[in-house]
C-alpha cells in the first residue's frame, strides 16, 4: 500500500537502490506449474541493460538474475517467487556534487521534500535502474500468457526528438540501437548523429514510444475504475520519465467525430481500432495499442540553475553516466509494464468470471 | 479489488446503473471532525448533471443527494458516509433497439463478453452516469483538503473537435455551456453552431479537458508505482471515454531538450512548469496540470455496420437521449478525480510521513 | 482501507449507524450469472433480526432488504450489488443518558477516543445492527457456494453461561429460541429461565458459539499470511462481543501430544478433524469447524462506575432495549462471516490456481 | 493480495522456502528518518533461532540479516527496507521420504492438493522457519513503536502441554530455554524433563504462549472489519500450528456476567482488563494481552497411518530435525506479530485521524 508494490494478484514488490548492494523483486500470485528457470528472464533484463551502445549510460552492469524461492525443480510452486540481482558497477563519487542541491527537472527536489532525507547516490530509489527488477517480473508474465493464451508484446520507438520514425516492420526493432521499427539506414545513421551531436552539447532528448500486446483475450478490465485502459495509463505514468500516455487513437480522438472514431464490426471482425483493443474498460480481443511520451533526462552537463537545501541560488552541471535519452531503453520497461497490467487482469478476470478464453470470439481477433 | 472502488486511504466504491432504482457510493476513511451536509455536495452534483443545456443529454435528472450515514450532528464521524442519487428518468423502451447489437465503440461489447450477461438499458454499469457518486464524494475530498491545505481545483474545455479554445481566465467557466475558459463570445457562438450542426447530423465529436490543483502541498506520491502523476493517469484515463493523458508538458516533452525542460530553481521558486507539478512521481507544489482526451459518443444517430450476439451483420442506429460531446459535461469530472487522488495521497503521505504541511515551502508555491 | 470492506476480491463495504436513515452494503465481486432476488437474502436476514424473542431485544425493525443494482432481469451482471436496509424503530431518546459517559465494557470509550465525535444514538457504528448488512451480503455467498461447490453452513450455541448445550442434531436449532443443536426440553426450559432470571436482575451473560461449514473445497487458503484459518480468525474476532476463536481443536491442542493430534489418513479419508479442516492455512476438504467465545453485553442496568467525558466519576446504567445475551442472535452472524471468508477464498484460489474442483479428491470428503 | 504480505501500510512481503538458498522479506512503509543498522535486528533473530537448547531443532542456522535496501548513511529513507537471511544448513535428505506421502496434521497434504506441486525440502513454504523474515520485520516495528509511543512487547509460555507456568515475572523469560516467566526451579526441571521424556518417546506436544503489548496509543484500531482485536486474530491465527486465540478474558467470558466482565472506569483508570485491552476493535490504551494455543509439531518419529499422492495406505515416521514443541520457539514470534499489526494500524490511525497521541489521556494507562 506504501506504493512499491505493483499488482492486486500478481504482485512485484521491488527493492533496492541505484547504488545499494543489490535490487529485485518479491512476485507474488504466480500460478503454480509453469516451466522456469533464469534463462526465461534474462534475456529480458539484457534488452534494457546499460551499456549496449554509445547512446546509452556507459555503467556497466551484467544484471544477472538469480531466483532465490518460488520454483522448485524447474516449476513454480505457486509460492513468492525473488527475484536478486546485484549492483556491481556503483560509482558514487560521481554524485558527490549534487548531494546538497537539486537537479532542475529531477526527483531530488521532491524526495527530500517528502521524507526529508534522501540517498543521493544515483538517484537512489528514483533511478531508472529500478526498473530492471520489473522487467525480470514482467519475463515471467510473459511467458504465462504466451502459455495460456498465445499473448505476445511488442515495442518499438516511433519517435525521437523531432525525428519520427515511420514504422515499417517489427522484425527490425532489434537491429538497431534505438528500437526503431524501420530498415531505413539513413533514417538510423541520422538518429545516430543526432544523439552524438546531444552529447557533445551536454545535453539530452524526449521520445516516443509504442507498444502493442497481440492475441489479447476479450473480457479483461474490471471497470468502472480499474478498468484495463486505466491501470495501463498507471503503469506506463508510473515509468520514470513519462509525461503522456494514449491508447488507440489518443489525443487524435479529441477532432474525431462519432462515426469515424467507433471501430465498426463485421462477422470477419474489426474494421478498425481507433479503441485500441479496449472498449468500456475491457479488452476487445484486438491488438491493444499504448503510445507513450518521455520526457528528456534532466541530469545534463549544460548548466542550470538550481537552489541548495538551504534555499541559496546555485549552478548545478551534472557529470556521470547518464542516458541522454532515457527513452532509449525504454521500449523493453514499455513492453514488461503492458505485460504485468494484462497478467493481473488475466487472474482477475478468473477470479470473478471464471476461466478467460471460454467466450473468446475468432472475430475479435481479425480486427488489427 | 474487483474494480469498483476508487482510492486507497479514502475509499470510494460506487454501485448502480444509468436506469436502475438508484446510485450512490460508501465513503471510506473520511476523516472525523470535518462540517459537511448535503449542502456541500449538492453544488459538484449540479455542475456536472445533465439537462443543463440544448448540448447535452435531455434526460431530467435532479441528482439530489441524500447522506445515509458517516454524519452526526453536522459533522463526519470517521465512519462510512454513504451518498445516495435515485434514479427518476429512465425511459428504458429508448433502448431497446440495441439490446441484442453492438454500438460500435460502445462498451455492449465488452460488457457482453466478460460477463455474458449485461443490463442494456442506458448502458447499464457503464454509462457516464456513473460519474455522479464520484463527484459527490470529491465534494467531500474537496472541501477536507481546502480546509487542511486550501487546495482548489479548476477546469475548463480547451478543445472542441477542431476548434481550440485558447485560455482567457477562469472567471469565464461557469459563463458558458461548455466549460470554456474565454470571454470571446464568437468563439462561444462559434462552438453552439458546431454543437447544432453535429446534433443534426447525427454525429458525435471529441474534446480535450484541461484540470489544475492549486495550493497542493509538496510531498504528495508514493513512488515508485503509486506515484502521484500514475494515480491522476488511472483516475483520468478512468473516466468515460478518455483516449488520452498529459501531465505538465505531456507530449511536447517528445521533442524538447533537457536544458528546456527542466524547471529551474530560484530562491523565487521554480522557472515555469513543464512538469505539471510532480516530479519523480510526487508533488512539487507547483500547480498540478492535467489534460485529457475525450473521444466521441460512440451513441449516434448515424447508421453504422455492426453485428448481432450470434455474429450476423446488423446496422446500428442509436436513438435516444444522449450527450453529442460528452466532453462538454467532463470538466467537473475530471475535476473529482484528480480531488480524489489528492486526497488519498494526502491521507498516505500522512501515515508514513506525518503531518504533511511541516515541510512545505513557501518557494514551491512560487512557480506556477 | 480504512476498515469498513470485508473480503479482498468479494468485497462487502458496509454502512451506517444503529439510528441513521439506513444501513447497507456494497458487494463488488459478485460473479455474473447468479439468479438472485430478495427472496434468496430476506430469509438469512430474518435469522438475525431483532424482537423474535422475549429473550433479545424488542427493538421491532422488518429488516426488508432492498437490492439497488447488480441484478438485471433476476441474474447478477458481475456489477456491483448495492443492498439497502431501512433503520424504522429508533428510539433515540433511549439513549439520552450515555452521551457524556461511558458504558464499562462498551466501545464508547474508545470511538470517542479514537475519533473526538461519536453518535451515541444505540452505539451508532459500534452496534450490533451492523452485522445485518453482512447477513445479507453472506446470503450470496452462501448461495454460490452452495451452487457451485455443495457448500454449506450450520451454527449453532453450545454454551450460555455456565450452561453447556451438547450437541444432538442440526434439526433442532431453528426449533428453540437459542440456535441450540438439541431437542432436550427440560435444557431449553432451564435456559429460558436462565435469561428471564438475568432479565430480571438486569444482568447480561456470554455465550459459545459453533459454526461448521460442510463440503468445502479441498485448496482454499492463500498461505502464508492469508491462510484460512488466519482469516476466518479475523472475520471471527470482528463480530461484536467476540473475545476468542478455535479452529478445530482450538485450545485442547495445548495438551496434546502429536500423536494424538495429528488427524491420520487412509484411502478412506481422514480419521479424525483435529485439524478443523485447515492444515498448512489451507481447507483440507473436511468439514471447516470452528467455536467463538462471547462476552456479555456491555448495557446493562446495574449500576457501574465509570467517567464522563472529563474525567469526572459517575455511574452509568444502561436502559433501552438491549440483547442480554448478545451471542443468541450471533449464530446466523458467524455463519454469515464463514460464508464470506471461504467465499472471498473460493475466487482468490481461482485466480491463481484455476478452477478449484478440478483436484478435489473424494477422499478429502470422507472424514468429519 | 496473494497471501504472502502482512498489513496494508507498513507491509512484510515474505519469500523463501526452508530449503532455498535465502529467505527474506521487503517491508515498505517504514517511515523515514528512524536511525537502522543490522544491529537492531539481529538480537530479535537470536531469540527465535534455531539449536540455541537441547528442546528444538539442531538445524544450525546463524539466522545473518543483511539489510539491501531502505537504508542511508543509517537511517531509513522511506523507501522499501529489503531484509536477507541465507539458508545454510539444509540437510535436504532428511525429507527423503515424505516427498510421496502426507504427514498427519502437516500442510505437505494441503499444499499439494492446492497447487499440484510442492517443495518438500524440510515444509517448503510451510516451515515455521519462513517466521524468521517477519521476526526481522517486526524489530523495526518494535524499535518505531518504542521511540514513538514508548510502547514495548513481552511474551512467555504459559503452558506446556498439561504443565501450566503460573506466571511470577517477565524477568524471568530470558533466562531458562522455555520462555517461561517463573523462576521456579522446580517447575522448569519438570518441564526439562517433560520434554527429554516426549523425544524420547518420538513425540511431541502443545503449549500455551501469552503476548502483552504495553504502552499502547488510544485509539488504533479501523472497525468495523480492521478492527485491532480482529487483526490481532488473523496475524496470531497465521503463525505455524496456533488452533485458538483469545483477548483478555478470552472464552472465560462465556461464563461471566455483564456486570463481571466489563472493565468499570474511575478517574485514575480502568478496573481490570477482561478487555485485554480493546474496546469495539480499538485500543484502550491499557495492556493489550493475547493468549494463544499451538497445537504439537506433526513431524515425529512415531509411526502413523497415511497414504501417498496416489491414495494407497503408507505408513509415515518423519526423521530428521524438528522441534518436538514447536510452541517453545513461538514466543519471539507471537510477540513479533502483535508489533506488526499494531505499527500497521498506528500508521492506519494517524492517516485518518493524524497524531495518534493528542488525545491520548493518562487515565487510560493506569489500568493493567
Amino acid at each position: 500500500m506504501s506504493g512499491n508494490s505493483f499488482g492486486k494478484l500478481f504482485t512485484v514488490s521491488t527493492f533496492g537502490e541505484s547504488h545499494g548492494p543489490a535490487i529485485g523483486c518479491v512476485i507474488d500470485g504466480c500460478p503454480p506449474g509453469l516451466a522456469l528457470s533464469e534463462a526465461d528472464i534474462q534475456p529480458e533484463l539484457d534488452r534494457r541493460k546499460p551499456g549496449t551502445s554509445r547512446h546509452v549510460t556507459q555503467r556497466q552492469e551484467p544484471d544477472a538474475v538469480q531466483i532465490l524461492s518460488g520454483v522448485y525443480e524447474g516449476v513454480t510452486t505457486g509460492t513468492p517467487i525473488a527475484l536478486l540481482i546485484r549492483n556491481e558497477d556503483q560509482r558514487s563519487k560521481d554524485y558527490g556534487n549534487i548531494v546538497d542541491s537539486f537537479r532542475p527537472g529531477h526527483a531530488d527536489y521532491t524526495y527530500w521534500h517528502k521524507y526529508g532525507v534522501r540517498d543521493p547516490r544515483g538517484g537512489g530509489r528514483s533511478s531508472a535502474r529500478l526498473t530492471a527488477p520489473v522487467v525480470g517480473a514482467a519475463a515471467i508474465a510473459k511467458k504465462w500468457l504466451k502459455e495460456k493464451h498465445g499473448t505476445e508484446f511488442l515495442g518499438c520507438m516511433s519517435q525521437l526528438g523531432e525525428i519520427e520514425v515511420p514504422f515499417q516492420d517489427w522484425g527490425h526493432v532489434g537491429a538497431n540501437p534505438f528500437f526503431a521499427a524501420t530498415g531505413d539506414a539513413a533514417l538510423i545513421a541520422r538518429m545516430e548523429t543526432y544523439m552524438d551531436d546531444l552529447r557533445k552539447a551536454g545535453d539530452s532528448i524526449g521520445a516516443r514510444i509504442d507498444v502493442v500486446a497481440r492475441n489479447v483475450p476479450v473480457g479483461l478490465g474490471q471497470p468502472i475504475y480499474d478498468k484495463l485502459d486505466a491501470d495501463i495509463a498507471y503503469a506506463m505514468m508510473g515509468i520514470n520519465a513519462v509525461k503522456g500516455i494514449e491508447i488507440g487513437a489518443g489525443f487524435r480522438s479529441v477532432a474525431q467525430r462519432g462515426s469515424e472514431h467507433g471501430d465498426e464490426l463485421t462477422p470477419q471482425g474489426f474494421v478498425g481500432n481507433n479503441a485500441g483493443g479496449i472498449l468500456g474498460g475491457i479488452s476487445t480481443g484486438q491488438d491493444i495499442t499504448v503510445s507513450i511520451a518521455i520526457k528528456p533526462t534532466s541530469s545534463i552537463r549544460t548548466p542550470r540553475r538550481s537552489i541548495d537545501k538551504d534555499g541559496n541560488p546555485v549552478t548545478v552541471e551534472t557529470f556521470g553516466r547518464h542516458d541522454p535519452c532515457v527513452g532509449i531503453r525504454a521500449t523493453p520497461i514499455a513492453e514488461a509494464m503492458l505485460a504485468l497490467v494484462l497478467m493481473d487482469h488475466a487472474l482477475m478476470h478468473r477470479a470473478q468470471c471464471g476461466d478467460v478464453s471460454v467466450r473468446t470470439p475468432d472475430i475479435a481477433r481479425a480486427g488489427r
